[in-house]
């Protein structure tokens, strides 16, 4: 079929030509004498994405879901209390891992579209006079639902109450797109992938630890191997790796750290969110709004677009799909029909992402959505034209 | 800076995935033993796009503009007289050459904005009574105002006088995007290249000759070498090359007629005329038109939009490319500053297409231009969608 | 610096041009509605290399160690019983992971350059009355050495006792370079990666289970989310996956059955096997040989060379990357320094073999070895033009 | 078939993977307003491969056919007397050239395996009192014979008797690997092009004229619009084209001064040297010599090796190409079958160049030449060896 396929899911997303380029690297001996020089400064910088100093980044042939097992295996042991919420796919697929890997967990059943409970999560810690939680879990930004939560009010409720228990994120569709500060906020561990905001292909799980995360390798239990720690530790320190690494992908993350520093990274926070802005200014000129509940929840790297009664949001994504070779992202359980999700993070900018408006209009249109044809398009225009700035003067 | 560029001018167009990977082809011997298994069904191949059982085609590591110079090289002398019509930047350029390489040239100075006067053509041919009148020329689309012309009109304005001049076409924008037919018309040479709807990087000049065309390189006095088709015939029939061949572009182009065969030749005008329509649909919406007079002249490659007194087409072309990443394309001498143009060939599809009309309409309003928001894409979008058939089933 | 770099070890392993292009694949929705129809092909094609009927494949975004553990953790629980042997620096690692993983592995440690110790596995599953031994572990190609053993006669030794324990192999190096065959050999779990005879990139943990391997699901409690084969077979069926799939090595997985098949099988094996006697025609006019202790042990994919007493072989890999930009590998643990290794599986032709042979003939005679130059590369060159067929006719 | 084919033609040369990449740029508008950013510094920095300060580079989307008809067209006028020398299939093409272009041709008939005869070309220059000679020409590397000539020779032969005609050279296949001296030499026009030493694809003719040789636009009478350098000069002085550039061959050049700069000019031509007499000492360990007639002669890209009689070199080609899948060149015209020819410029590096020396080795025993394997191999590793520098350290 002629023409392009247009991916406005919330990952993976468009892989940048520079990007696609440096991965376009010979394969290479992951034994070489001069990949330290190569390696060690990678490993620095990713720090400076977690805007962390003393943390440790690991980086793992896998996804943001083996991100998340290492984090709980290498940290926490069977029968360990933790506090988590579950208020979409991901931070429900969350516990289930935590459950699987056999720890006690106490998890907040929060409204799809809600994020994480701040206030439940104080009462709790605060009622925990015996610092039986190990650790409490939040997910920065839950894709299934387009919610962004407070994990600064997290840190406030632990620091509030002097709770010892570590702090976890999920920054899988985060990290690189919307601020996140590890030392700042005291994360302990923050997880993300290669697919998000670093617009890589799928294929890197990344850890970021702190100190006292990393401390609890003493006294670890649960069993590991491909996600253990020391062993990554001991090799990365030399510029190297404990099994074959994934190093076009690696390659690949450099050019993305230098496309990221080039621009800046706050700057590029403050790009996801005009970019989100445009896609919200849409969604409101269709009379249509988000899933989050709150404004103060919503994402700047994808929105859940609720659907009006009677209407099945996953159609949407299949005819978009189907008729504009555009790729939406379908709602899942939970919310099933009731919603259709457009990512907007990533390499991006203002004609791409008018791109998914226009398709999501069309599709809409196409299946008798009382909307108007232009109208989320108009909006998401004059949002962006009047915070236009030229490029080269 | 973040986010792709988008190219929407008259050529270069965008070069798919499966034609870029395909032109990453290793380095080759241009004498490899079995390189004519490749050469000889691709040449065969390439008569199909000119829709010509007799004809022969000529492939120059070259541009458009070294088509049209082979093809006066080869087959006209110097005081030859021919028959011209000038109403472009690019009908005017090819007037220029053939007066440059010695030809009595009678050219028809045309408004910009019409196309090939076929009814002056056929007075003058049938005035031509001694016949010396070698050949008459007629550019097919005129980029420079996205003017299409009547080629079976000329052929016609021939027959009836009988006229034994050739016929030579400018198809340099229109083959492979436009319904062009070498037999049928009796057209003697067509001149096109590989960055419009060959959608391939610029670097070949493409000549098809009929067979009148070719016997005339009997007799031919005027000096070439680089684009001599008797060296290119002597080695193109035994499968190879008078000098070195730009075989990435000949490896892309392999690819690119496997594309076009794929969809169809006369699906890909088909295509080619529902963007065209969808772009004309928008501009109308404006309050705007088309610098092409009359709507049987209106290009399906091309549109260049007319933009009201007082304003500067050019200055939309910087200001999107400035502020929006989008490659529109200028007006040029004539008409310079009186038009915008917007590309619509090639690689394409509706979200594609609907691109540019996004970033012509933020643009124009940024500039102050009397236009709603929304208001082309939503006339696009409705031509578009209501005109819409599934990829998949 | 100038010119190419050049890969000989065993794995990664030079990335093809056709597979580079196929894996340059555009990022793509993995809950598209026509993905199962690439993807279930993919996986049923995949049966194929492993040649098994009933048995199923498993593709983990990770590497073999992550297959490794993938395989026990979803078959054994902790305590089990399991019948190892070590030879080499990955046999040695997989009962480390074993031990990690809470087995009770009971191991044969042989010397370095022996490989599966077949007659003493007999004995033990002889003496296994109450059959306490749930599997058998054995490394098909031990990369560290060169080592490759005899899968089928661990398979005779289970069923000269009649002993139910499942077989486990590691086929990393050999799957798709040297002859295995899953189902003939009653094989119940193969674990290999990409980077190998796939000829892709790092990035792919695949995992092949036989039906007896799948239904020790029924009671698994190791814990496990990421290697999770319900959660695969769940997903799998319908053509989707668990988590975020790394389409682009899947891309390119496609690509490296199509050239698999092209060429054949068992040509491929025949191909490997031919390449690996010209290496060892050139160790052999060396006055060298492999740390292999006997020809029925030589590895088709990989070759150790012995190095005389007084050198280091690890300095010849240095040397050759430092001086020829040749990528050669080193020895470990064990036999550090006694040897140097050369890979010769993949995309892998007679000129390219050479190219190791040639390097490493010239380094050893800098770094001052007993070698004459040129009597390594004139033996492999005699075995290779004496095997040589043309291509073409 | 598996791996790679090997290419060993003097041109085109191995592309290396970072011009691929630089190449593999999205398609862009040839009239954007920040291109003269780019377009300009090439032009400049062209100019320091030929070693010019006041000359200026051309570049066509062409060959160097083209480059060739370009300085022709642009300089000289029909009856015009030249002075040339034939001693090689392209030396020989450029004389038909300058015929068919209506020069008057005074040509001395060299062996092929001579270069340019300075001494010829002293004496008709002193007696040419009346200075109708407008021009010498020489080919500094005669591509079909391995031979390079004293260009330097050519500029003292005019000195000496004060001779005012310009000085052509043909550096298609130098340029860029052997030493060239536009001002030092006074050469007025040398012609080269992208797939030699500029490691590029096929598709470019450069072209660099000295003020003298622009000067002769003004009086130039021969036709030309393609190859015309008022409009390249009036167009690239504002950083653009005349016509569309083939842009993605000069985001390829651009990475290809990159590459030559960053080595440094002198070393590359340092490291040709080397390249080149590893193949010399390899023929002559062969028993062979070389088409070049003197050592003086000797060129530093290709080499071409005369095979005994009673053998068809071009046998040698064919089988290489067959058996081993290694593409050498062959010979043509009046040395056809006397001999192979082994390019060895571009990207290059020892065990590169050892390939074809290999393949050449075999292929030679198969057709039972009277050598012995691995003898020339040999004689090329010891003095690679002998010569060899660490990359690293």
């Amino acid at each position: 079929m002629p023409g392009r396929n247009f991916l406005f899911i919330p990952g993976p997303t468009t892989v940048p030509r520079r990007i696609q380029n440096a991965m376009n690297h010979e394969q290479e001996d992951m034994r070489a004498m001069d990949l330290p020089g190569f390696t060690k400064p990678l490993y620095e910088d990713m720090k400076k994405v977690f805007k962390t100093e003393n943390g440790r980044v690991f980086i793992f042939p896998a996804s943001g879901t083996g991100g998340w097992e290492s984090a709980v295996s290498n940290t926490l042991n069977a029968g360990d209390k933790v506090l988590m919420s579950s208020f979409g796919h991901f931070s429900h697929l969350w516990v289930d891992l935590c459950q699987r890997w056999g720890l006690e967990v106490q998890c907040f059943e929060e409204e799809w579209g809600d994020g994480v409970p701040v206030e439940k999560y104080a009462q709790v810690l605060a009622a925990d006079k015996n610092h039986e939680i190990k650790a409490v879990f939040a997910t920065q930004n839950e894709t299934a639902t387009g919610v962004a939560s407070d994990i600064a009010g997290v840190r406030k409720a632990l620091d509030a109450c002097d709770h010892p228990a570590m702090l976890f994120v999920d920054g899988v569709s985060s990290v690189g797109s919307i601020d996140f500060r590890m030392d700042e906020w005291g994360v302990d561990i923050c997880v993300s992938g290669s697919q998000k905001g670093f617009m890589l292909p799928t294929g890197l799980g990344i850890v970021c630890a702190s100190e006292k995360a990393l401390a609890c390798r003493e006294g670890s239990t649960l069993p590991k191997t491909f996600f253990d720690w020391n062993d990554q530790i001991k090799t990365n320190d030399l510029g190297y790796f404990p099994y074959t690494p994934p190093m076009n992908l690696l390659r690949g993350l450099r050019e993305s750290l230098n496309m990221i520093f080039e621009e800046g990274l706050d700057n590029v926070f403050a790009r996801h969110n005009r970019m989100a802005n445009a896609v919200r200014a849409a969604v409101s000129a269709w009379g249509m709004r988000p899933i989050a509940n709150d404004e103060n929840w919503y994402s700047d790297t994808v929105t859940a677009v609720k659907v009006p009664e009677g209407f099945d949001g996953n159609e949407v994504v299949r005819h978009a799909y189907n008729y504009y070779n555009l790729a939406l992202s379908i709602s899942l359980t939970k919310i099933a029909g009731k919603a259709f999700r457009i990512g907007h993070l990533g390499d991006m900018n203002e004609l791409m992402v008018l791109t998914p408006i226009n398709g999501a209009e069309m599709t809409m249109k196409d299946l008798g959505y009382p909307i108007e044809l232009g109208s989320g398009v108009a909006a998401a225009q004059e949002y962006l034209r009047s915070t236009a700035k030229p490029r080269i003067q």
